[in-house]
């Protein structure tokens, strides 16, 4: 099958050997899959992904310095079935699939040498957690099922009680998921902030009540969230420093949920979050039932993530798209279809 | 009247001008005064302490690099009252207060020029927010109170719900008033863990189930916090890198409790904490309700701080006291009896 290799950042299309499901297992042809943040940082910090990762002992790992297929935001049909399934799902059929196989131990699907991504004509799935697409529903916008139950799941994490002001920092595809996922419980008002004009209207069309340029406005005092009793601010850039500067701009009480995944060491002044008493919560990923929820909601159009999708390529396109990606203005999820 | 004044880290005995009780205040004479671990952070880093205060615009603060008179922990008499006071309490009452003068501004006592602390003969309280000591409870186990209080907060903003296992970092005065707290509402099993024999020692005294020697066994591993579902762990060491090295021990879903004030800039690595989808709720203070029912839990004996108390001196021995509690071996709480 042909596929996008990646090995410490370096990118190209090859010939693999043809994949076979092993014991519960579905032979899936890719039909579109999704570019992640974190495919960015997997490619340009291998190192520190790899070795932080393996530290922290989570799902969320790039197990090797070899050559990898990434992608893990994927809709795929239904191609053959490996021994001991249930064949459910004739072939042909649209599912969508949390990315990992229930091997022993599992292997992340887009991460491991073992289980090759979406950036390939082909991949493997288990059965007993992959889900049919709606009827009616795109293979592209299925396809940000993933990244939709990634912030479905941070929403469900914090807690929300409906008088919450929040903040969304960063409205890149995960802080605009969380902006849909938001308004889509009637949570808010929803306050957005990025430096990116292309990325604050994309914010804006995904239903954020106010978005904020942080370079002319500063964000933490917006308003509606100097008069909120309670504050919930969503941490969707990852990059070093946005915590500490969360603790100086939050209100007292106000909870953190980081959602950007920082890979670096990361500094910060935990007297000012005792000071204002900040509970910090850290997400990943979802559970089955967040990511089938997600997929149903994708269906009924509660959650509308056409504005997320600004643009596709092919294999041969994608060592390009990982370049653009770069600048915000142009892009939030760029679609890869093999 | 006589106070020991601390500028910088030095301290000295000297005569200051009398008080006088502004409006709704009182005169009270101090019976006994804890030395606080803020307290010796305020004589060692009065630079750090000072500027993150100020910066993070807590309550908690030392506002001044002029001479002021530590001193928070206290328990005192009523001597006279200022204008539109109600009185109510006669002379020669024990009282315990949160160390806040409820001026405008807030003046927070044993931090401030204008609020002097209970290293001194005399204070000055604000009426409303007063409390008399139950009767027949020392003035010495009373001024156990606000460091109680600090403890049984924490305790409160853990939202405990029975069947977590709790490992307690750190058994000085904090880590110590935490696991009384802990043990008092049936919490646990507590695991505490210190480096000190001697701290062990006051842990397993106050109640701690287990009791561990980091330098020959992993907290972390402990059998209790492996098996559990649902951990929680309090940090009452208050040093850099402490939150990083919870990051790396602590189980999955795990809830961090940041009673320990660091005051340095602290490295962590989110990614870490992400892929455990940790939650650290950093809390500060009490509430004044929270201040009362702690004086009368310890009136009841369902707080016995007998064990926290392993020193006394006056005013002339503030400086070496300060000095002594370095080793913890020797000491976890020293009053001062001016």
């Amino acid at each position: 099958m042909r596929a996008v290799t990646m090995q410490r950042g370096k990118f190209s299309v090859d010939e693999l050997p043809d994949l076979i499901p092993q014991e519960g297992e579905v032979l899936v042809r890719t039909c579109a899959c999704g570019i992640c943040g974190s495919d960015l940082h997997a490619a340009k910090h291998t190192e520190d992904f790899v070795n932080t990762s393996r530290e922290s002992g989570g799902a969320f790992q790039l197990t090797t310095f070899e050559p990898v297929v990434l992608g893990h935001e994927f809709c795929a049909e239904v191609v053959d079935y490996g021994p001991k399934t249930e064949r459910s799902l004739r072939p042909g059929t649209l599912v969508c699939c949390p990315p990992m196989l229930k091997r022993e131990p599992p292997e992340p699907i887009g991460f491991s040498v073992d289980a090759p991504g979406g950036f390939s004509e082909f991949m493997l799935l288990t059965e007993s957690i992959m889900t049919p697409v709606p009827s009616g529903l795109s293979a592209e916008h299925a396809a940000l099922t993933e990244p939709m139950a990634v912030a479905f799941h941070a929403v469900n994490k914090a807690r929300l009680e409906g008088d919450e002001a929040i903040l969304v920092i960063g409205c890149g595809p995960v802080g605009l998921a969380v902006i849909i996922a938001l308004k889509q419980r009637g949570a808010g008002p929803v306050i957005a902030v990025d430096l990116s004009p292309g990325r604050r209207d994309l914010a804006a069309l995904v239903g954020a009540d106010d978005v904020i340029d942080p370079a002319i406005t500063d964000p933490y005092a917006h308003p509606n969230l100097m008069k909120s009793e309670q504050c919930v601010y969503f941490e969707c850039v990852g990059v070093q420093g946005m915590i500490d500067q969360m603790f100086l701009g939050a209100q007292k009480n106000a909870r953190l949920v980081i959602v950007g995944v920082c890979l670096q060491q990361d500094i910060s002044r935990p007297l000012i979050a005792v000071n204002k008493q900040l509970n910090v919560q850290y997400v990943l990923g979802y559970t089955t039932e967040e990511f089938q929820e997600t997929l149903e909601y994708i269906g009924t159009g509660d959650f509308d993530v056409t504005p997320l999708i600004t643009g596709e390529t092919n294999l041969e396109g994608v060592a390009d798209a990982f370049t653009e990606l770069a600048n915000p203005e142009k892009h939030a999820k760029i679609l890869v279809k093999p």
